[in-house]
Order: structure tokens, then sequence, then C-alpha cells
């Protein structure tokens, strides 16, 4: 749960009605890629959605959705942008020129994170879901403490090594007593799209055993698509056409 | 190049001819297995390597290397660990339990990282090789500002989406003054094994249009094989047999 002494305001023209960080501690094992999916299959059932892009230093959400900045700043704060399918998403990279590094000292990243939860009118959301940056440093560290987070999905791959750095992030919000909602796992499984035959490209699913005996459950379990990489790279992620019913379930409990 | 007002005290231990630190901005495209390849390709050629593991909150070295911790320490400071193939490596998993998540601040992080040059005694090595953490973030700019640099080596993957942020991390070394030695592209093809097809995974290879104009040479173009996953997974990664003959040739003209 958020600490009372670190937790921040709320934006007046927020009503946000439930927070989802998605995370993984690796980086590259598709927590963007699930962040636009869970939008996207809260959107099909009808629920509004909004995405806090926390990846402050390596930002993908923009390009996947196709927007571009700069966002609308106002006396009262700024607007998140509206992505084609109506997600509401606020991102550095709407904000500055998007192949500007941002060399930053840890402290005003995470600053700038709690400005997009303070500073950002995101209006009236049934959901909002943070795509947290890799790692367990600054940012996650400054969402866990200081935004009123509900719960955390967590994203993983077949790689053993990945497990390793997926078990310290499931630690950590276990240490910061934030409920870990599930995991997903991305890169399960592949099929030759010529021949049709199963290609374990980064190895055999595992998700199941990294799951045991944790008690969370294993919301999905992801292909590797060349026509999501496509599609992403087109700024058209929201037509990726999968969609998390477990996932949503669990959301929807909350 | 490093700033003086920086740059901190080597350890009276330590003989490294050439320190190369190689980023992304990106997390999960490939640093620590170009960085293992580069010091397997110099070890093939003679040269006495080490790896100073510089993704503090995401370490994958040490799995890698099939190597844990603790490390010795003295008195004078740290040795490195000593991998099978001889590579001495610097990590905070070799510190700490390796499930155990980093939940420090930018300044803590970095600071760990300036230990790891001043307290380490890495002893006569021809090539340090520092694998860098994803983003422009603290750690970076600790490396760049604190650490004798000679240059980077920026790895990226296919998507569009990676060579936006690959942009930013070559725009953060020409900024700080860091030559960019060269790119690496991974995950570049992959055939089928089974009918032998090529599948474009993360899209096609567009590494050569990223670095036209840039006067950086393209150093090689990585496959995608499940071998690699499994060798790193067992930590063999210095049995992976790709030598990166392009790369060396150009490390060995610092």
């Amino acid at each position: 749960m958020p600490n009372p002494m670190f937790e921040i305001e709320t934006n007046p023209h927020s009503n946000v009605r439930h927070i989802v960080a998605v995370m993984s501690g690796k980086g590259g094992v598709g927590k963007s890629l699930v962040t636009s999916l869970l939008s996207t299959s809260l959107r099909k059932k009808g629920y509004s959605t909004g995405i806090l892009d926390a990846d402050i230093t390596g930002p993908s959400i923009p390009k996947m959705y196709g927007i571009h900045g700069p966002v609308e700043v106002t006396e009262d704060g700024s607007y998140p942008k509206k992505a084609s399918d109506g997600t509401g998403i606020m991102s550095l990279n709407l904000m500055i020129a998007e192949d500007q590094p941002v060399i930053w000292r840890g402290p005003v990243i995470g600053g700038t994170v709690k400005q997009f939860w303070t500073d950002v009118m995101w209006g009236d959301l049934d959901y909002l879901i943070v795509d947290m940056p890799p790692g367990t440093g600054d940012v996650p560290l400054t969402v866990f403490q200081s935004l009123p987070i509900d719960g955390v999905i967590v994203v993983t791959s077949p790689q053993d090594l990945v497990s390793v750095i997926v078990a310290k992030a499931m630690k950590m919000a276990k240490l910061m007593k934030i409920p870990v909602l599930g995991i997903i796992e991305n890169y399960s499984f592949m099929s030759c799209p010529h021949c049709g035959k199963p290609i374990s490209v980064f190895g055999e699913s595992r998700v199941d055993a990294t799951a045991e005996g944790t008690g969370i459950p294993v919301l999905a379990k992801l292909p590797i698509d060349p026509g999501f990489a496509a599609l992403v790279d087109e700024g058209r992620a929201f037509d990726i056409d999968l969609t998390l019913d477990e996932a949503v379930k669990v959301l929807e409990k909350l």
C-alpha cells in the first residue's frame, strides 16, 4: 500500500477508480505490449482506460499508439493525449523531442512520474494502467510509495534468466505490500509461419512452475507473433487481436 | 570524455588498458549477450577481459556465466569473480542473495557502480566491458562521467520502436562526448529449425538504415537462435559459437 508519508495529491480533475502497474524487473519482455493489451481488453468490455507511461528514459507507448506531442497544457494541468482508440496517454515522449535522451538523475525522473499523477487531468477513468520501467529503482519505488496502486501485473518470458529478475520484482511488490494480481508470460510459444511447426525461441514456457506455490494466477501466455511487432511499429497496438480475458476478470474484481 | 570534476580514482590493483560500455537505451535487446560475445571474441584472440555488470537492479551476467557470490573481499578491495572461461566479473548479484530486489534510489545505485571501479581489484586487463542498464538515467550518466570510457557499442534490434530509443542512447553518448564505436543488431534474422525458411520475428533488419549517415559502422547482425538462450540459461554464455570479428578489429584500434 502507498505510504501515507509519501502519498501525493490526485489532480482534482481526475477521477480514477483503479490503478494497476505493469512491471517485470527485466527490460524487453513485453511490459508495454501487455499494457496496451490490458487497455484494449478493458475497452472491449466498455471500460474507460488511460496509460501512464512511467518509463521516462525509454518510453514506448506513444509510438505504439501512433501519437505525438505536444500535449495540451492549461492552468489546471495537462490533458492526456487521446489515442485513436480513445485511450488517454501521458508520456514524456509527448513533452520532448522524440529522439532526445533524458539524461536525468533518479530523483528528477521520480518527480516526473509524480507529476504525471498530480498535474495530469486524467478525467473519469475506470482503469489507469502504469507502464513501469525495467528494474526496481527510483521509478517503481516512487510509483509504489506515491500512487494509490491497487495491484501489479508481472510480465515474464520463458528464459530462466528472466525468471530470476522477475522474482526480484515480485519480492519488491511484496516488501511494499502491493498485491501481485497475476503473471503474464510473453514470448511463450511460436509456430513457423511457413511449416506451422512449433519453435521454442527463448526456451520452453515455465511460467506455471514460476507461479506454483505463490498463489499468484497465470493470466495469459502470449505467442511470439511477427504480426504484433508490425502493428506496434505502425502505431496500431490497439488493433492486435488478442483479448486478455483472465486478466480482465481479475481487474473487474478490484 | 569523463568530466575531470567527476572522474574517480582507479583502484591501485587495477591496470585496465581499455574500457568499453555496451548500451542500448531499451531493455531486452541483448546488451548482456553482446557483452559476453565481446569478451569471448577478445579472449579467443588472446586478450584478457573483465565484465563490470552496471545493471544493478537487473543483473544478468553472473547467471549467464554460471557464477555465484560471495566475492572475496580484502582490505585493499574486492576481487572480481573468475568465470570458468577466465573472465573476471563484478556484479551486485555476487554480493547479495540472487533473488533479492535492489530497491534503491538512483544516487545509491550510481554509487555502487563507482565502487565497482574504485573498490574492485581488476588486475591486469586488456579490456573491461561495462554492461549498462537500459535507459539513460543515473547509471549511464555516472559511468560516462566517472569512468575513463574509451567508447560505446550500441545494441539494437529490428523493431522500429527500438530504433527510436536507441537513437536516444546514441545522442546521450554524443552529448557526453563518448565515441560510439559501432552498432550491433541483435535478433536480426531467424530460420525455422524445421523447414529452414527465414522468419521475420521482430521485423526486417534495418540497422544499415539506422547507421546510414552517422558514420558509425555496423559491427554485427546477430541471429535469433534458440541455442543461445539455452546456453545462457545453462550459465555457458562463453560457449556460444559466434565471434564478433568486426567488433574486435575496432577494439584493437583503441
